[in-house]
């Protein structure tokens, strides 16, 4: 069949051995690939006895049907584990060009299971895996070692942990392609205690595409639409996500010192506008991405991809710090250290308020810029203070014995969005499978931008039915996979006729949307088996209590319960947020259920 | 200020007199033009003591601060009035040229009172204002009369009724630049009502634009769009509206025999595919239109535009009639007659089977094609079997016992898709302040084509927070005035920042969905006033009870009662469907909420 390699390649660190075989092509059929095919498969492999850093963990590298066709955007990859963060079924999925490179070596997906004695690297090329002693690069940083490991963005790729993930922090990064990121809820820790540094992978076949003619329209339709669009032309390319920072000032839902206020003071002057305009060297781009959002920065210290909106904030509103160099520093370090930086930011964020407020004894104070380098320094070795800080900002605040100052759900940490003031977000915060996370159906689309179509962002009434549909199309999205990005100028049935066209399989875009709703409902029932109950779709009691005296936002709270009642109707789940048998049944998960 | 003329001309045809007054500008701000500023006239100028048909009532004739400017489809202009069908408030919109030289004549709003002596003809140039007397135009059909009083697409433009109108047909529409038709609800017979044959424009003002380097921008930034959807660019003027017969036939949602069935089997015969292969002589479009979905189309008895897709369904699958050329020529007759399409169509289908079952004794029969040019004749002059067809399926069917035979909501004959298979569309149509309509919110987009994103077109719940949403948006495009098809291709933000730029006044998106949600309610309280209750917002027993036996949607009736009432709470109206003073309140409404 097209599109997908039909090829797993599934290694074990214990023995250093591996074998391939292939890939159930109805479960392919059912979850497509990326995010839904890596749940999946994690569901069979690790049950709630397996504890996250445990070898028993496994890594899932996922491509999906469209990788590496050339189809725009068509970059992307996965990875799924359960999250030494959460706790959780995570997965992270990552641009750049080895997500392309690891299709072309020949695989859909490649589990790596076990530990290895002492610290290796695997190195692909195509049928021949080669297992490397990473002793000497053990400790290495992320630049350093992409490089040595001999980065070719179009012929040989690396992905690779830095100390962040060797010393086991709960929200180590994998880094590939030396700046892009698998970066939330920590899967570079369980690549660390698997002691494997990195995967180099060098690929020479072709996907092989069903219905050449009918893709070639597909990607000449996407192209024209990804030009006329001005969001996709322009505002992406011109100032990259950091476009988002003055606009969500404005309507005050920019979470500002660890959620203390909705608005920043000095989010001008981390705006990417400024940023655009003082510090950009460049734009980049991914493999076969026309959009090219990626910013190359300069400071005094150096030259850095990014920082994107969400590591701008972490470090920035969040931080109540407006020093954009400082922010831009900080963001390269996460990077070559191999740390998440929502995470990071708001987790400092966290120690700045119980050090603020006397809970914890600390010099950290919201506003200093020259506290954030050292902090990610001692986080990613796990020294002085550090060792508070680098699993997180719920076992911070927990140890210090206020866990309500952490900003998180589920245990990881929200993005900049304030959900007070855009109640949608609220409610996708509360409910993502992941935690705290805004790339599982985000709704700043509807509820800033007017994408598809602008809908009250205070409105709590009927807020659910919007809130699950981004929520299934983005994980049909992530099932692709493609970046989320060419959504915003072309819709949903493309990608259902190109995935068709791929495939030979024919999706509509009803199917395709019905293939997210699968994914979602297949993660909560891991979390579920994991012990999570309706009493974790909550949020931080700050935004469920402590309304914004002024501002936009002003006098608001999220609304949770309402919502969350509404949201499980809509969901076809019972009161406890139990997906009912007959949704499974549709939804062909139905095999499932017993084994809960 | 720009955008609107400012102006409003108010005609009194009982005394052949008129007067010209400024525009209330606050009004025009919160209800902009079109349907929206019609709506809140009317609701000041006819209370439940006016009959539709009586020299009370009156016709509002609107356009809106977009008409004449150039901005793509800018040609679309209102009548509102209170329906003599319906019994509801009643807007009616139409393309064409007429609207943009009714704005080039340097008015906004014409409002026409009273009721003449004898028939007459009202000729406006700019400030000059004549009344002619009409009795030797009185009897004239539409195409003839239109080529004497001298239309010119871009110099002089011509409105009239044809003899339905005259006979006081309560499906007569009225049409203008001789094909373009305001046709559902009866308008027709209100204009006939008041003995005025035609309303004939030549106008010469310019409409001011208030920021014209941006209304230029977004002038380009739509022409890239519109030329980049293949919806806008390709479909609809390749094979006009008529591409969705297939479409809906083929998911089961196409009624058929007065909704006896959801799938007919000569949808191919009358497919668009068919239409354009065998009978289109060529593409048309109304001003300043770069889509262009307009068809002439050609039979042996001649040429005429259209057929559009609703015209086609309503004489042939609702009529069970498989025969395309009767189905043109059908179309053309209702254009010279000034018949509504879709209300004769279902009006014929309900006499059919009524016929068939013996309640009425006639030989009227599901597939001959050879019955619908006499049937339609004898029904625009009251003649024969005509008389009791002329006012509606309801009218008729209640008469023979049967009014559960008519295929309608409020009164107003459904259009082609069944809600069996959409139930969105059930709780549009049983919602829709005019009746049975598909122009209110139709949601064909979210549950069959995926625009803006798809949706389940079988799930209920959760579904009302679809429907209201585009309702809003859908009232809010038909107060621009503008052609729904540019929604299509362009989003609703653009929308907004035309209108900002022809305006100078800033309307974000959301406060143009604001808009349409203020009209939607205004609407709503006008029925209230009129007397319409919750059990009004119903659909037929057939749709509600007796569920297709084959096809995509068997075994599916449309889920009312659980949609409705998660509606009214979407809407902030309570259980009796009536808006709740906070929410009035808030649309800028609280001082009409003391007169109902």
């Amino acid at each position: 069949m097209a599109g997908w390699s039909e090829k797993v390649l599934d290694i074990d660190l214990s023995t250093q051995t591996y074998q391939t075989y292939p890939l159930d092509m109805e479960m392919a059929r059912l979850f497509v690939g990326g995010r839904g095919l890596g749940a999946r498969l994690l569901w069979d492999m690790v049950g709630p006895e397996v504890d996250a850093l445990s070898p028993e963990n496994v890594l899932i590298f996922t491509n999906g049907p469209l990788t590496g066709t050339g189809y725009q955007t068509s970059n992307r990859f996965s990875v799924t584990t359960k999250s030494p963060l959460t706790g959780t079924v995570l997965d992270a999925n990552s641009g750049g060009f080895w997500g392309m490179q690891f299709k072309k070596a020949g695989y859909d997906v490649m589990i790596v299971r076990g530990k290895a004695e002492k610290p290796v690297w695997i190195e692909i090329k195509n049928a021949e895996i080669t297992f490397h002693d990473a002793s000497e690069l053990w400790g290495m940083r992320v630049f350093a070692l992409t490089a040595k490991l001999g980065q070719n963005n179009n012929k040989r790729n690396v992905l690779c942990i830095g100390p962040a993930g060797e010393n086991l922090s709960r929200m180590a990064s994998i880094m590939n392609d030396r700046e892009r990121a698998l970066a939330r809820g920590g899967p570079g820790a369980v690549m660390g205690s698997k002691n494997l540094k990195a995967i180099v992978v060098e690929g020479k076949e072709r996907p092989v595409i069903n219905d050449p003619e009918r893709f070639k329209f597909m990607l000449y339709e996407t192209r024209k639409l990804l030009a006329a669009s001005p969001l996709t032309s322009q505002a992406l390319p011109e100032f990259g996500t950091v476009v988002l920072m003055n606009i969500m000032n404005n309507i005050g839902a920019l979470a500002t010192c660890n959620h203390q206020q909705t608005q920043f003071e000095g989010a001008d002057a981390i705006s990417g506008e400024e940023l655009s305009e003082k510090y950009l060297v460049k734009n980049s781009a991914c493999w076969a991405c026309p959009i090219g959002c990626t910013r190359i920065s300069k400071t005094e210290k150096g030259e850095g991809e990014g920082p994107e909106f969400e590591s701008t904030w972490a470090f920035g509103a969040q931080c109540g710090i407006a020093d954009l160099p400082a922010i831009i520093e900080a963001n390269t370090l996460c990077n070559d250290l191999g740390l998440d930086t929502i995470t990071a930011g708001s987790t400092i964020a966290c120690a700045m308020e119980l050090s603020e407020k006397g809970y914890m004894d600390s010099d950290l104070r919201f506003g200093r810029a020259d506290q954030l380098a050292p902090t990610l320094e001692a986080m990613a070795y796990r020294e002085d203070i550090g060792s508070d800080l680098t699993d997180g900002s719920l076992r911070l605040a927990t140890k210090y014995g206020h866990p309500e100052l952490s900003m998180s759900a589920k245990g990881m940490e929200m993005p900049a969005y304030d959900p007070r003031g855009m109640q949608g977000q609220g409610l996708l915060y509360a409910t993502s499978n992941r935690g705290g996370c805004h790339m599982r159906g985000n709704m700043v689309g509807p509820e800033v931008l007017g994408l598809p179509k602008m809908i009250d962002r205070f409105q709590v009434q009927g807020k659910s039915s919007f809130v699950i549909l981004h929520q299934n199309v983005s994980a049909a999205i992530d099932s692709l996979v493609i970046c989320k990005f060419t959504n915003m100028g072309v819709a949903d049935e493309y990608f259902a006729r190109v995935l068709s066209s791929v495939t030979g399989i024919q999706y509509d875009t009803g199917e395709l949307t019905r293939v997210g709703e699968r994914v979602w409902n297949l993660e909560r029932l891991y979390n579920l088996r994991e012990g999570f109950t309706r009493k974790d779709d909550t949020l931080p009691s700050r935004l469920l209590t402590e309304a914004p005296t002024e501002g936009p936002s002003k006098g608001w709270v999220v609304q949770l319960e309402p919502m969350l009642k509404e949201y499980y109707r809509g969901r076809g789940w019972d009161e406890n947020g139990i997906p009912r048998p007959q949704k499974l049944e549709e939804l062909n998960l139905a095999d499932l259920l017993v084994r809960i």
